[in-house]
């Protein structure tokens, strides 16, 4: 059996009542605090004890390069994804600011970008593949290398949990992604790409027409060796980023760690995890609903209602890293505040 | 002339531009931190820097008490307003501790509320009136509270200047104050309750059709005394604290402090201060979409979208208090992210 099928921790329903319980008795009107108390309740779950925090939030960065970048469907050239790579180790790409600011580890690791060997300070450098193959032509990944991908996902989790890691977030770094990512929707709702493609980076309306064009070419393509398999679909047109953040979200429910799921491309990997893995979901927060379109239905197959509304359509994580933020506050309110008899206030209605 | 009509201070171009040009250099799509980048470039041209920042927040706190409780309208008695001054200095209501989350300054003025002389450490006393007069039967207070009352928002404004505060936020506490609010809305938006009334701190269906009953008789008995003045809707059925704010939201704008407005009441309190002085409109920033009925059509009116959308309803400036946390990081990224050319990174598109 593939590791990434085993069995998930299970959400401790004790430490859950006993944050629930903790809420009811804080100084504010029952219920008043809404998706902040829900953040720290589900967090409470998730970390198994009645205080939940982010005191050690980790962020994992997964970079890979995209085949299908042939075919000009991004707005931006693919010798970015290596030079983003140096930015977020010397601090200047905005996943850098954010890990700062929320004091997250943060790891950056290359699964697999275009270019001659490097040595960069700080970036995990593997070469599962010098980038996917291009999917409008052929599988974007075999098997075997997708399979790799998912293990340097599930082995980042795994330096989280014995560094002491309390939260997790996975982000993405590859010119060209949100194609790959879209495509792998298309195949995993079974709708078309005019449903779950937008502008990514910043196309222009008839290169996106294109792009369509190209992931609509490439469902046909591979449909009978994908056949609904989220795996094979994952092979045939994800990315090695892609496939990294899908294991990563695995191990995580595996070993018992809290996830904040970023935006569109990290939702497709999270809908692999989870149609892969169901009980996968239980351990995921949201943190931002993205501007990319199609990641509303995305989140609505997921069932899930991000913490920020803000826009951001620039991946590396960034919406979940700004979300550490609010789920800090959320921990901080929720082991912080007074209780009515703390206070001697007044908490029965009248 | 009333102090509260003098002019407002002018926003910096000169700024707005330099930190638009600044975003447009650092390393992400073009765009891709939307309204993070849009509260970089607000908060610049308020406080006339290119580089924006939050490390002096100052939040002031209301009090007030309502004859309107007489009416039955709240679920919460009206001992609690007292009791709450008491938490949020030491440090067990939900602002204070969002307060010590982003080092902010709290300040504590109690308008007017119910009950014998006291001395609580951290609380400015001040009793303008023990409480508003009841709506439902005479004016909630006179014009000379009511002028009183906006002086002590104003003079709080100058005490956060004098301080070097970099932003302000106001918020409220005042059991009975949602009822307050709603009719002070429905003069200034000629809607009848039904429009503008929630459940406050939670009351059942049957409370709130009477609550929305106490407000249309109200604005029946006050309507030729109002006669669309928004000064005169606030001494007829607003609050203390409700003018004390709108007085603090004018100040912040006269003497070019930017501002976070929080909430339903806080809102109401804002679009007062913008129907006295429109020019004050320009140096609000808005922190979160309430879950209170009727926050939604005032921010509308006030062509306002909020940062955060949590569905909090608590009052005490929460909401803007949460926001300080997405600004702060705003600015953050603004300051701290690498340019193009610093990192050298492709910038163009292809």
């Amino acid at each position: 059996m593939n590791w990434w099928l085993a069995s998930c921790k299970v959400p401790s329903i004790e430490a859950k009542q006993a944050a629930t319980e903790r809420q009811l008795q804080l100084t504010k009107p029952t219920g008043s605090l809404s998706e902040l108390e829900n953040t720290a309740i589900t967090l409470a779950s998730l970390q198994n004890t009645p205080r939940p925090n982010v005191d050690a939030p980790w962020i994992s960065i997964f970079a890979g390069d995209h085949g299908v970048m042939e075919e000009n469907i991004s707005a931006y050239p693919q010798a970015v994804t290596r030079q983003m790579l140096q930015n977020f180790t010397t601090g200047g790409a905005c996943i850098s600011v954010i890990a700062k600011e929320y004091n997250a580890h943060l790891q950056v690791i290359d699964c697999g970008s275009v270019g001659d060997t490097y040595e960069y300070a700080g970036v995990e450098r593997h070469c599962i593949a010098p980038g996917t193959a291009n999917f409008a032509k052929t599988v974007a990944m075999t098997e075997a290398q997708c399979a790799a991908a998912m293990s340097l996902g599930a082995k980042s989790v795994e330096d989280a949990v014995a560094k002491g890691a309390s939260i997790y977030v996975a982000g993405e770094m590859g010119i060209g992604n949100t194609c790959s990512a879209s495509a792998v929707a298309c195949f995993l709702l079974n709708e078309p790409a005019e449903q779950l493609t937008g502008v990514g980076t910043g196309i222009r309306q008839e290169q996106l027409s294109h792009k369509k064009q190209v992931i609509d070419q490439a469902i046909a393509l591979h449909q009978d060796y994908v056949a609904q398999d989220p795996f094979k679909a994952l092979c045939a047109v994800g990315g090695l980023e892609i496939a990294a953040m899908t294991g990563a979200y695995i191990r995580c429910a595996q070993l018992g760690l809290a996830m904040v799921v970023d935006g569109f491309i990290s939702t497709v990997s999270a809908l692999v995890a989870v149609r892969l893995n169901p009980a996968v979901r239980e351990w995921m927060l949201f943190g931002h609903q993205s501007a990319e379109y199609g990641h509303r239905r995305l989140l609505a197959e997921l069932k899930a209602e991000p913490l920020l509304k803000l826009n951001l359509r620039l991946g590396e994580g960034s919406g979940a890293g700004a979300a550490l933020g609010v789920i800090k506050l959320a921990c901080s309110l929720h082991n912080h505040m007074a209780t009515f008899a703390e206070a001697a206030v007044i908490g029965d209605k009248v």
